[in-house]
């Protein structure tokens, strides 16, 4: 199982790829038939091809992750708050993500929380 | 469906709950077969009575929720970061719940996300 000190880092590294604009660091933390369901209620990005072209076009916007509190982990599972910000100044989305992990570290499930509610200065 | 505004009410009901200990009004929050995991990976409660049970010891640890920024809402899904503190200063649990709700605003199922990484002081 992994620990929770994996899951930890695997969501700074999540965060550092944003800083970087590196979507291969993030593709790298998936597992290769992860589902990616962002926001939740979106049709979900399946496989390593789908979600590096989701995050490709994500990091395009200049979106950079700045966690809120600690990461949260039960079981398998991380959860973290975060705000992403952007070059404009008070353009912010609040969001909450889950990351679950396989057994060899590697994220299975990811889950983003969000909605017209938590997207401010748009 | 359930409007975001009255996720958020909920949640906030939720808090106040805890504040005053009153395990009937988070009872009332929750459809007659919701289920409470909490934390995550544990034995859910299911229904009222169990879940009336399972809150009224919880308060009666003295527990008092914090919310820590906006509640996050995705689709049917409220997700919100708060800490639980309690009256021996610095004992602490860094917690992320998800409520799911039913078309008729009642909760129909709880998650709640930590594990021994999260609880401070104890």
């Amino acid at each position: 199982m992994t620990s929770p000190d994996q899951m930890v880092r695997a969501v700074q590294s999540y965060v550092e790829a944003f800083d970087k604009g590196d979507p291969e660091m993030v593709v790298a933390l998936f597992a290769a038939d992860a589902t990616v369901e962002d926001p939740v209620g979106t049709p979900p990005h399946v496989g390593h091809e789908a979600i590096r072209a989701f995050y490709t076009k994500s990091m395009q916007t200049g979106a950079k992750l700045h966690l809120d509190g600690p990461v949260r982990v039960a079981g398998d599972t991380a959860a973290f708050a975060f705000h992403v910000g952007f070059a404009k100044p008070g353009m912010q989305v609040d969001v909450i993500d889950l990351f679950r992990f396989g057994p060899d570290g590697k994220v299975v499930s990811m889950q983003a929380f969000f909605g017209p509610t938590n997207m401010k200065g748009f």
